[in-house]
């Protein structure tokens, strides 16, 4: 009998090996800090080569690495630019010929062509993806295609478990030691919702652990780090962020400082200039910050409502159970809160305003009572859940822990070892923090508030320097549900400088901001 | 009666316009011919600020436009780098603040967001998408995305059509205004297939008119355009093409150095980082190039078999059918063939040795019998399908032209119009054209060959220095089907230089380019 033998096609990374290609060296009178060329885009792209990938550089038998910057117009096609490190290392001259080498195909683009045709990514495939997005390996364009794929594909419970774990993974271990671990994330969208920095002294005064990691702005006013670093340090070593929480029993810090999920910065990244939120990333990204800090026990606060990023209740409980299965999956028990996001949190939008809100409802202040009210419901519901309460009885604990003064003496503690100066501190010291010009928005007509736009609230605060000028940004006068008259004042605008003033009264012409229930009767002829 | 009336929120535009920064100047000592600026990657896209996207300027109330480069590393966060053309317009000095504002969030965005979503795009959708594909306001995300979209939620028949026009609508007329007017197109894959060069003259000789437009090579050993350059020009003023083509009948050109069709080469760049070939935009793309030369009839060459595009006949009549229907409603009659791509066609691959095949073709030598085989089989249905040859005559009329001399002589016109000297042009003459250097590949055991890889046979070739250096390539001494024994010389590699021969043999190692039908005895005892 015959057997036919035919040998298998050489594998398609074996092929790649191939590209290879000489150009002539221009010297820049640049240097970067590291070792970085600037390729002719064009010709790069045609040798498969893209933005940020790394390429091996001989010349004369010397041989270094570098990372790739393109351009259309700085190389021409044949030139490679040359930073003064990698010449240095080559000791290239001018014009002389360096050979460029593309270190390899990254492995990874075959899982992301095998998930934009539909297939179920195994683990150590979405470990090879977020590996190599991690060290630069992927293009810009190569990444928009994987959050494309997730987005339009969708991800089973598998890929999204998969996708945490391989985040986790690129992260710092992390260890306090101590138990019960709780966390909170809100899937956010809502101005001024602070309850993290009145909900982690409330856990840490309870006796429970919560080192919690918050981000700063990206399209808001401010993020929770932004607000806390009004009044302290946000940035710390992730050894002093333990031996805090270990000690005082929380923070508050920016989580892009310390390497606990490092891969969810570049898949924020990713995920933003489309906008493109494929539920499984979103999800894991979340997670993984929580696993990484052990979290045990953790409440999700889901925002709905008009303008922000979860529209209906119906599709809030599909979030809030996905959040459910893939956390017992993750071991980490979590109770999803849908909450009220059609209108801005508290009174205050913009980091020193926003601080002074969360400081006033420490100080059990009546106002603003939205931010206090929020905040001790969800503690409530965290204490319950890590069995620092029984159930039913964690929101009276929370609210006591405030009206005892032991919530606001243990945010002072957690300021303190952040760095900050306490001696002082209270709501109304706030006040010489906020930007010194205002300018106060009356309404054009009388009528019930309806509407208050948190998108374009955050937009104005924005223009008038928030969250890079800490005082600048928006007091709310008025809630949705008030009655005003022609020439009330709706809100003010502060701002550290004239000109971004003007700008964001500016930014307001021809918008309302605040909008009114108008009610016109027929007219009878 | 009451009426409720809300105001409608901002347009997303609206709120895109808020996006300004403030940078100081790091003037680079480079000049690039146009402003370009270059911006901190991470500070860039925080701000929705792409690479190539456009942005204005403003300093010291002057102001200016520049293109966009980003780095990670040449300008820190805080700091634009300024080429001289943009400080000498800006009249800038080092670390002065310069007012950074995007030029507004491209249009397309929304519409790619449809695509992703789902959503079929209008024709004026496409439109915008491509025209901003076109002013390089999109990013590489952005466009991958895009693709990723159309490759996974598949195009609708008025979305090809209107892509189609819109890649069309990005070209310069050109009319040659006399008929019939015909075209061809390979789906390409297979090594050697230069069916263009023999059947333009065909066409041409039997009184159609034919404006072929070739494309480069991107990834094979050569292009048509990269063949034909051999002997001539190939980068001709659409005028002189338009010319050529109303006197003589014909031409062979590079498409890139036109502007028929300038869309499609962008998209074809955005198609290959990921290999992602959207059939939509596939169908897009090159019909697109059909009906921007005013084309009334057109061939496709489809070639299935291992290793090409198109992996079988059920897939190859999709495909035809799809060429069809699109082609009608763009007003081209199409007619695909389903051809045998699974070896190279003639003996040569790489520029120079090809030309060699091609000639030998129109000279009616017996070898390559197969590349004059096919290209009178495909003259022969263009023939019949654009009247010039009864149903059944085709093939017959194109053989003829070849065997009177008709099309080598239409041939010599067409090269001696775009500037080739034709008095001594033979295909011995190509003999000293092709690379000095030369390595026999030798069978390491006896038996019948059973495959020749296209892929591996143009990688080969590519090491060896095609199609930059016109000599170099692969001389096939067998075909499919030959018997050989250990020893036989089964291809020669020619190369214009030592160095990459060699880098040719050691790419060589290792795999079987040319694969032998092994038969085997079961062994008895």
């Amino acid at each position: 009998m015959g057997k036919k033998i035919t040998l298998a096609l050489p594998a398609k990374d074996e092929v790649w090996k191939f590209k290879k290609y000489v150009c002539r060296a221009k010297l820049l009178d640049l240097r970067g800090g590291k070792p970085i060329v600037i390729l002719n885009q064009d010709e790069a792209h045609q040798n498969d080569i893209y933005m940020g990938h790394r390429v091996v550089l001989q010349a004369d038998g010397r041989k270094t690495y570098a990372r790739v910057d393109l351009s259309d117009d700085m190389v021409k096609i044949g030139e490679i630019g040359l930073f003064g490190e990698v010449a240095d290392e080559l000791k290239v001259k001018e014009g002389q010929a360096v050979l460029i080498h593309h270190t390899g195909r990254p492995e990874s683009i075959e899982y992301i062509k095998n998930k934009i045709d539909g297939k179920e990514l195994a683990p150590p495939h979405m470990r090879k993806i977020i590996d190599e997005v991690m060290d630069d390996s992927l293009s810009e364009g190569e990444m928009a295609a994987f959050m494309s794929a997730c987005y339009i594909r969708g991800m089973t419970d598998n890929e999204v478990v998969g996708l945490t774990d391989a985040i986790v993974a690129t992260g710092s271990p992390f260890h306090v030691g101590k138990i019960p671990v709780v966390d909170k994330h809100c899937i956010g969208g809502v101005a001024g919702n602070r309850t993290t920095m009145v909900i982690v002294p409330i856990m840490a005064a309870a006796g429970a652990y919560m080192p919690k990691s918050s981000s700063r702005s990206i399209t808001s006013a401010a993020g929770t780090a932004d607000t806390m670093e009004t009044i302290c340090e946000v940035s710390l070593p992730i050894e002093e962020m333990e031996r805090q929480v270990r000690k005082v029993g929380g923070c508050v810090v920016w989580g892009g400082a310390i390497n606990l999920a490092a891969a969810d910065d570049k898949l924020i990244k990713i995920r933003n200039p489309l906008s493109l939120d494929p539920k499984g990333v979103l999800l894991a990204s979340i997670l993984a910050k929580k696993k990484s800090v052990g979290a045990q026990y953790c409440i999700i606060d889901i925002p709905i409502g008009r303008g922000v990023k979860v529209q209906d209740a119906k599709e809030a409980q599909a979030l809030a159970r996905d959040f459910i299965g893939i956390g017992k999956r993750l071991g980490i028990e979590i109770e999803a809160m849908i909450t009220d996001g059609s209108e801005p949190i508290g009174r205050g939008i913009g980091p020193a305003l926003e601080c002074r809100d969360v400081l006033r409802a420490l100080e059990n202040k009546d106002h603003p009572h939205d931010l206090k009210e929020k905040s001790c419901q969800m503690a409530g519901v965290l204490l319950e859940l890590c069995g620092k309460a029984q159930k039913g009885r964690g929101y009276g604990i929370a609210m006591q822990l405030i009206e005892n003064g032991k919530a606001l003496a243990k945010f002072k503690e957690i300021v303190e070892w952040q760095g900050g100066n306490v001696k002082k501190l209270t709501s109304d010291s706030m006040d010489g923090r906020i930007g010194s010009r205002h300018h106060t928005v009356k309404a054009s007509a009388g009528g019930k508030i309806s509407h208050i736009d948190n998108k374009l609230m955050s937009k104005i605060a924005r223009a008038a320097g928030a969250p890079a000028d800490k005082g600048a940004g928006i007091f709310l006068r008025v809630h949705r549900g008030d009655v005003v008259k022609a020439g009330d004042s709706l809100f003010d605008i502060f701002s550290e400088s004239e000109s971004k003033l003007d700008f964001a009264i500016k930014a307001l012409e021809g918008w309302e901001a605040v909008e009114l229930e108008k009610v016109v009767l027929d007219r009878v002829r």
